[in-house]
């Protein structure tokens, strides 16, 4: 495993005259061999220009070249083996079997994309084919589908060092789209991120496509990432992580001669609403759900569920009892860097300040080598007076809110800003009787779900992770899943060109089998055009 | 026909506190009754509160509800009949005849919609179901469909005052998606204006919907509709107009704390490249197209073409003679209103200023009430030299721009910012043999055009109206056609809920009958769920 700790424009490690860092182990705050070179502005531009040269030629490749090097990039992560997971544990403190599982996910999510590519329908062909015969004036032959969007700027997250980095959810995405990748690692796991980049740079070769399709910038100030997404050769950005981050790459792309859309998750509170009748069936269970869900991955995941709404009664205190006993029994566990044990810290100090009630707190201050769980309480009525109490504390904590009745339960839901998911426990009954409830939170949130725990993100077709600001940046759209595609295509179409000069997915014979919106209507048959 | 002049707050008349100003009949000058009253701050945020009321239930009516509220409202803008027409007429001095067709495209465009509900699959419902028996973990169950965004701000164009204004395209689609209108309509047809939205209100009523679900504001300054855009109740704008305009109202929407999406369609020069085979083979007929394309409602289309590109020879020496006596030959025409004769005249003034060669100009120096057609000229060198020489000119005029060859006649097409659409006239062979040069167009413009006119956007389907920055601010929508309603929907997703929560889309049993994607394939079958 040999790191060179430069910048990869295409296959080409690039010094520049950026600052160099190191990655640090969080658990023993030990410094990290070798230095990583951040991207100076040079490096930047010449990774973008790279991804101009080769953009139409791999718009052009045809789907199962780009389903070859996925399926590629899953090979080589996998072939990388133990030494991947080696530097990744080194560099987050995230426990093996946590980046088994992760790695996991991040091979199946490319493959995933592979098959979307092999099926071939998510170009989402439609034909409106001419009638020469129409009065007043022929219909013209219309005929639409999906083109990539161009060159994406991926800032990787620290908290998936796989599944939402270097070769993660976001890549597999624009270079399955057909857009060339310029990824910003981050900065606390560069190691990882190198290997993880000369593993996509392997498959590139193998798959015999352009090395400048992918590049790897390091950054450990905000100016590379700044750069990346105020370059004109930009076409999106997508990024996960925190809300100033999102902001100010949204910010910056808006400032633009030529905006262009940013895609950022950035995480919320996730709140959980009970119902009585579920508190009075499955108090203890729902209390051991939320003590895991709390503290999965020491809490540093986007969907933590940082918020619990429940009615005052017996069965909210007892709860709140159980979740505050499983809590503080629970071991602390190491951050991913230092700075996150630092704010994880300052956000508990802060809910104190404004009043919140402790119903645990660690024994030690937390730091990001022993960051424990915390619970925190307060009254529905302070909660929906300011929006202070909405801030997210990332780290293994929640606030257990407490409403008198249902109907202030939906008024918290109401108070709510933009939420990745939103969780419901109760009765079957209990959920036809508080239709509102779940009307309120559709309105706030990209995922509901019944009985169950937010963190856990389904890789599949019907996935939504993301949601209304300051959820995301781009309600529309998801960081999950194969709908994901979708945020790097635009919609191009051709008026009258003669069937040979079509791209295959448009032409009348449907070569490609795929499904088809002919006149409006699906189908995998062969268009007639009119004589 | 009783002109109130006032805003229209779901269908209350608000008179509010804001300026009066009148409509002017373009081709007269004459001022028009009654006197309008802009929108003040108050009415603007009554209309905007009004929608957020009624915004639930309105996001919930079946669609078939929302189908026969379309079609209402297309059989209550036919039932105003002439009087409609008359006051159009005399608002804009648009013929008679070109006001029946887009009557007709608008009323036909409205029942487009209504049958897109009628078909059911625009929600694009994806359901992986769950798996219980999945190791090491259960799968969970996860529906996913689109949800209307919430209310949206329309801005009318000035020149289509029925099809792209009150109850035009993005009315229909926003009304179809599910959210609140509040329509600002364009100050040079207020008359025209109110009668739409009356008819839209009376559809409402007809339907037994909320009248809140729409409303009209006047504006003949910007700051109401600024006011809409940065309302926080606003969820999404949709805008035609210029760019100017459409940039403006981008900017508002990004300073928001919580930022929304704008639609804004701003028009582009729509460059006709023209191969040597086709000059030599139809260079009359090309240039009788392009003169008619060029005029066509005194040039006032988003889809004018504006730039012509040719390769040097007597094939383009004889298109420019051509389509120089055509143009010379028209009759000038009225324009919609006063500051578009003035900018039409101060475009051809900047054209000129920077060395345009004239082909031929208006007798007479072009007033909104007299616009004479104009033709200039250039060589692709400077063309691609400076990127002024892309201007708009909103009028009845168009640049000639002469290449040496087919290369540096492509270099003109990758010289080019976003556009609408390109054209190519050319063989077959000829587009065969130049595939690089549609090739390039495909990352310029939303639409592709063989062998045809810019102008003349079909309502179907495939129709793709839109393109990369600055023909609009967002590439990856379309403002013609069903796809806008993508425009205000966002994804939503169900994990776990029982069957008999769920939207109806979502349920086992099909019982719309639409397509879904199951496991990803769509299907229109039932759902069998694990046991």
């Amino acid at each position: 495993m040999d790191l060179t700790g430069e910048n990869l424009v295409g296959d080409e490690p690039v010094k520049g005259e950026g600052a160099t860092f190191r990655a640090v182990n969080p658990a023993t705050g030990a410094e990290l061999e070798p230095p990583f070179r951040e991207a100076d502005g040079p490096t930047v531009d010449r990774a973008l220009r790279g991804t101009q040269a080769v953009f139409p030629a791999f718009a052009a490749t045809p789907p199962e070249v780009r389903a070859g090097f996925l399926r590629g990039i899953a090979e080589e992560i996998e072939a990388l083996g133990q030494d991947l997971l080696d530097r990744a544990h080194a560099e987050t403190a995230l426990p093996p079997a946590r980046l088994e599982s992760e790695r996991a996910r991040t091979v199946s999510q490319l493959r995933l994309f592979a098959s979307l590519l092999d099926e071939g329908s998510w170009v989402e062909a439609r034909i409106d084919p001419g009638d020469p015969a129409r009065a007043p004036v022929p219909r013209p032959d219309i005929r639409r589908m999906l083109v990539p969007l161009g060159p994406v700027a991926v800032f990787a997250a620290s908290n998936f060092p796989f599944a939402f980095s270097v070769a993660g959810g976001d890549t597999a995405a624009a270079l399955a789209a057909g857009c060339p990748v310029v990824c910003k690692a981050h900065p606390a796991h560069p190691g990882t991120s190198e290997l993880a980049a000369r593993a996509v740079g392997r498959a590139a070769r193998g798959a015999r496509l352009e090395p400048h399709i992918f590049s790897l910038v390091h950054g450990w100030s905000h100016e590379p990432g700044l750069a990346l997404a105020r370059h004109p050769l930009t076409r999106a950005v997508a990024f996960t992580g925190s809300r100033k981050g999102g902001r100010a790459l949204l910010d910056e792309a808006a400032a633009r001669p030529v905006p262009i859309p940013v895609y950022a998750e950035m995480g919320s509170v996730n709140p959980v609403f009970l119902l009585p009748a579920a508190l009075a069936e499955r108090c203890d269970a729902i209390a051991e759900g939320l003590a895991q869900s709390i503290t999965l991955g020491v809490g540093q995941y986007c969907t933590n569920p940082g918020v619990v709404v429940g009615v005052r009664g017996e069965g909210l205190d007892r709860l709140r009892r159980g979740l505050a006993e499983r809590l503080g029994a629970m071991a602390p566990g190491a951050m991913l860097h230092a700075r996150l044990g630092e704010a994880y810290a300052a956000g508990l100090e802060r809910a104190r300040g404004r009043g919140a009630l402790v119903l645990t707190v660690p024994a030690t201050p937390p730091t990001a080598a022993r960051a424990g769980a915390a619970l925190l309480g307060t009254y529905a009525a302070r909660f929906t007076s300011d929006a202070e109490w909405q801030e997210e504390i990332f780290g293994p904590a929640s606030l257990v809110v407490e409403a008198r009745n249902v109907a202030e339960l939906t008024r918290v839901a109401e108070s709510l800003e933009g939420q990745l998911t939103a969780s419901i426990h109760g009765t079957p009954e209990e959920l036809a009787t508080h239709a509102a409830l779940v009307d309120v939170l559709r309105r706030k949130a990209g995922r509901l779900i019944f009985n169950g725990y937010p963190t856990g993100v389904e890789v599949g077709h019907a996935m939504q992770h993301g949601g209304p600001y300051p959820a995301t940046t781009d309600p529309r759209s998801t960081s999950v899943g194969t709908a994901s595609i979708a945020r790097f295509l635009r919609p191009v179409c051709y008026q009258d060109f003669p069937d040979p000069a079509l791209p295959a997915a448009l032409r009348n014979r449907n070569v490609l089998g795929i499904w088809r919106r002919v006149n409006g209507e699906l189908t995998k048959d062969d268009v007639r055009p009119a004589a």
